[in-house]
């Protein structure tokens, strides 16, 4: 199950990215190494911990995030040997707020990626501290070690930039209104909102995180991506909600209609299923857009292309 | 009770620090303001969060950890308007780890500081996204803005060391050895393992980040403080366990006995009460030993000899 989950998807982007399939293949067995290499080991203390921490990490996934990064890397001619740090960090971040949020005090989810997940598979009481440790190790990895920038000075924007993605103006904010929106009416506008901390922050970061690996880059350039970044941020978070309504707990490795057997407001919910997908192909279209001015200036945005084709056409 | 905790107890060291309880209540102040400063309002969104995180980490406390970072920065002829931003760092990463420590599947504590614990006065799920939220913004606060070194290969080695303190070969670590031991038989050597990681490792990153904010030091008082702050980090974690075995809940503001209860290995519980007085002692007395290589160096060891005396002869 973990392994069909984490497989590549070739098929929605393969019209216009040929090769992007094999290129994302490439990424996802990169990083999975890149992280396997960052954890620590279960022959040293405190192994059960150790071991509860690779057990999260390293159950498949479709690194979306560390993919954006490398694909941030590609367009802007970053190696990706300076890219592996800042891959890691970010998703650790989004492997730690699973821990956490599948806990029974949060979501309560006892599936995550056709795996019994981490409390279920082990303890409360460690995956709290399975959680505490991975974001404690995200930022960590972008202070020193292979796969980062020489200068410090870059090092340090990745921290901040991963840090205010994470903090309450982002992830650890979104989660805080999810929660509190159970069993409430919420705006359009306020599930937008809550959507873009949640999701969108750190999504966002992995290509300001990507882009803060080159040495220099124009303020128009820096605004594209940060255009870029918005839109396929809010528009993955409506997919997953889409898929949520729609999807196959086959494909998708976890309980369908979670969000509405907790009473979530979602996209679908408040604006309806054919506005949702009018709405995330909108800001797919504002993604692709934005991405022109790449190209105009000479650089590649064939591979942040594809992976917002990937991300709203996606099924799991 | 919460002022009453937080209140100096000045007689210990006024017989050599004469001035030292005017001091530490001077950083008490400057740290409480410092910390509130940086805390998100409660008056924006998500506000139950923000004022979970501004009940958590304003409740009082001895302050310690940002104490000992003014204590080196004092010792070291550091200004205290570049150590602001470390000792708020710390203190941040100590008050979340007391948030999550006290959630119903580690410690199940009540009270803490003679008040309610975050999950008790709030709800669990605010309580695990109030402690994540502080680690984040830890690492945050030595990234950019006020209270920082203005070189930034200094500021991310302060990164470095707080994550390096925080994970699991540390804070985190120590906690998952902790929560392991509960009930099992462990010798003196894997008590103090587990007592150097949990308390230790933090204690010790407040002085070599306090160290780390100065210009350029010699390796001599590197070492020096190094061993200084290994010393008093295993000594003050001892005389936390000789007030859990016979301190007065009226004073601790915290159940005593609650280690004996949970049936923690402490260690009293496993050396004795007398030879872990000793022991600590024997720990200040290195402590005070190494600080002698500052003074032959023409620096001031005497507010991190004043800390150490505190440390030890505390009733709270």
């Amino acid at each position: 199950m973990a392994v069909q989950s984490s497989a590549v998807q070739p098929s929605p982007t393969a019209g216009r990215h040929p090769d992007f399939a094999a290129q994302l293949q490439h990424w996802q067995a990169r990083i999975e190494r890149e992280l396997s290499a960052r954890l620590p080991a279960t022959d040293i203390q405190p192994k059960r911990l150790h071991e509860a921490i690779r057990y999260s990490v390293l159950g498949g996934g479709k690194r979306v995030r560390p993919a954006l990064v490398y694909a941030t890397g590609a367009a802007l001619g970053i190696p990706e040997s300076i890219l592996d740090g800042a891959a890691c960090a970010v998703e650790l971040i989004h492997a730690y707020s699973l821990v956490h949020d599948d806990l029974p005090a949060m979501d309560n989810d006892d599936l995550r990626r056709g795996r019994p997940t981490c409390h279920k598979q082990f303890d409360e009481a460690t995956a709290i501290l399975v959680g505490d440790s991975l974001q404690c190790l995200a930022f960590e990895l972008l202070t020193d070690g292979p796969g980062l920038p020489a200068d410090p000075g870059m090092r340090l924007k990745l921290v901040r930039l991963l840090a205010l993605a994470s903090g309450t103006d982002g992830m650890a904010g979104g989660q805080a209104l999810d929660l509190a929106a159970i069993g409430r009416k919420l705006s359009l506008a306020e599930v937008e909102e809550m959507h873009v901390r949640k999701t969108g922050a750190l999504i966002h970061a992995c290509v300001m995180m990507g882009a803060a690996c080159a040495p220099q880059l124009s303020e128009n350039i820096t605004r594209a991506l940060d255009e870029y970044a918005r839109a396929i941020g809010l528009a993955f978070q409506i997919q997953d909600d889409l898929l949520d309504v729609e999807g196959d707990v086959a494909v998708i490795g976890k309980a369908t209609g979670a969000d509405r057997a907790l009473d979530k407001p979602t996209y679908p919910s408040v604006a309806g299923v054919e506005p949702s997908r009018q709405r995330m192909h909108e800001l797919h279209t504002q993604a692709l857009s934005a991405l022109a001015r790449l190209d105009a200036a000479g650089l590649q945005s064939a591979p942040l292309a594809a992976m917002s084709d990937w991300l709203v056409l996606r099924k799991y």
